[in-house]
């Protein structure tokens, strides 16, 4: 697997490399990870050109309508776009955000468009697992625009937020929603919000606006923050806003990259990407490690019973993981 | 170091042998540390009697002397208080919360009351290192109420949230403190909140009541949260409303204890705390290892200056750490 058959060649051919260097990167062979590693160092330099937006909001607020027509503006603008989906409902089976082949049928037939599921693995992997690394092989491979889509879990928010230059939020017209996602802390990470399916009802579209304005004054104001995203509307199924969406991002690019903001974000997400991999490859080790995954139940119900003091049930876990011999 | 020499004897003896088995617990040594996590698990079944509350505050707003008042009025009740400060900006010197010696000098020399800073030990350590030891063994000790006091600070807060079974934030009677504790989401962590200082101005410390419990209700109305904590007022210094600060204490205990909430939130703080030390204990042995300590600096610049993938940086890092030979 080599960095040319990412960025010269045909189209199609181009896309099988790069959907390749995933299932490389997603493997849990050593040797696989070893190859994927080698990939990624060597795409690095060629990485980060792309406008890295992140999409979220409830199931029917037509997430995946929205993608498939932004996609379309982007790819008729001559633009290649990567979508990318942050799943945390699917574990080995692969990404049901994506799974049912139905969705985007006309972005998935573009040469310039390249759609692939990242499916989490489970608790450990966290909910996003590989969803950083194949950005970069998009970016590598020529996507200008590379879209991580989320569903509406919190958690899944956070960590596709925490990727990606600008978040997106898309919203229903309707009373309510809009406090839904302030109480789940999501709105506070939003960019940008938009509200889909105007068109079926202009009026209530308005007024879910005007309430979310309002919403997003009182909690900075409670909270003391400064600065509004954007709140716009439109329509997928019409393609009404989406042109306006696309010119809203780059507003925000524009504005972050002026205020020194949009490296400094980049930066630190690489730092949080770090981090994260160093976190999750220690819990792994320390979860899949045959003494402490004997002891564990038994360490959690003595813990959980009173019997045992959790600092010293962590010592005795730590020290079988550690190899360390026991004093006393 | 034995659980008899905290629970026979003299107050003073029990005291200083508390004192002893505190810095046991606090010693770096593996020898010690094996003292103490046996001294723990011989204490645990005499530990859980005391009721744990956290108290915290902005600098300024009064807490040393409304926990010396709070502690004499349970001690002229009859009751063993311990007091123990969680103080996230001492390191290595021991607290320096508690290091002023002329705080709580009345309290100090009650047979019954027994006070403790317990420093934490950098970041690795977390903000409140022992914290949750000691309160065992202040609780096998006999001590009948367990008083963490930590400082203004949003993750100090949270840690001793997370470790008693009622959490109160001191207030003081001036407008926008109110709203810092929000924006600092600390407000939503509180089970009870003292307005302090009200003497010096009853009707300001009324209109920040109102303020308060308005702001409180308008918080939790955009986060659809239920319940508010109860909000009370008084004077640390003349002692008005410490009395009934700790009736609203036992009311909270109560309504807790009738919603089954009592028992659930000290087990999963009792898991909270399993999680923690693993965490600790695993980000300590890391940063410690040799090698991952003589390559971190290196890797985290190339994956600043983007040359290095950061999860090929954690990969190389975990062999590193986990002893495996890599490949490719």
């Amino acid at each position: 697997m080599s960095l040319q058959a990412l960025r010269e060649g045909q189209p199609a051919q181009r896309r099988r490399a790069l959907a390749k260097a995933i299932t490389l990167l997603e493997s849990s062979r050593p040797e696989h990870r070893a190859q994927a590693d080698a990939l990624l160092t060597a795409a690095l330099p060629f990485s980060g050109g792309a406008v890295r937006v992140g999409l979220s909001g409830v199931p029917g607020v037509g997430k995946s309508s929205f993608v498939e027509s932004l996609g379309l503006h982007l790819v008729g603008q001559g633009l290649k776009v990567a979508v990318l989906a942050v799943d945390p409902s699917s574990s080995v089976s692969g990404g049901s955000i994506l799974g049912d082949k139905t969705r985007m049928e006309k972005l998935a037939i573009e040469p310039n468009a390249f759609i692939r599921p990242s499916p989490s693995r489970g608790t450990l992997g966290g909910v996003a697992s590989h969803t950083r690394e194949v950005m970069r092989l998009c970016e590598a491979a020529g996507f200008d625009v590379v879209l991580v889509e989320t569903v509406g879990v919190g958690q899944s928010e956070v960590a596709v937020a925490g990727m990606t230059d600008c978040f997106a939020l898309l919203q229903l017209p309707n009373a309510g929603d809009d406090l839904q996602a302030l109480k789940k802390g999501v709105m506070e990470l939003a960019d940008l919000i938009f509200i889909n399916k105007a068109d079926l009802d202009p009026k209530a579209a308005m007024r879910a606006r005007a309430q979310i304005v309002s919403s997003l004054r009182l909690h900075n104001q409670a909270h003391g923050a400064q600065g509004l995203p954007e709140v716009l509307q439109g329509s997928a199924v019409s393609g009404e806003g989406v042109a306006e969406f696309w010119a809203a991002v780059h507003r925000h690019k524009t504005q972050q990259g002026q205020a020194g903001q949009f490296d400094a974000r980049r930066h630190a997400q690489d730092l949080e990407w770090l981090q994260e991999r160093i976190e999750e490859g220690l819990h792994q080790a320390f979860a899949t490690h045959p003494a402490v995954a004997a002891q564990w139940p038994q360490l959690k119900d003595e813990v959980h019973a009173g019997r045992l003091a959790a600092s010293t049930a962590a010592r005795t876990l730590l020290n079988e993981f550690l190899g360390v011999k026991t004093h006393g």
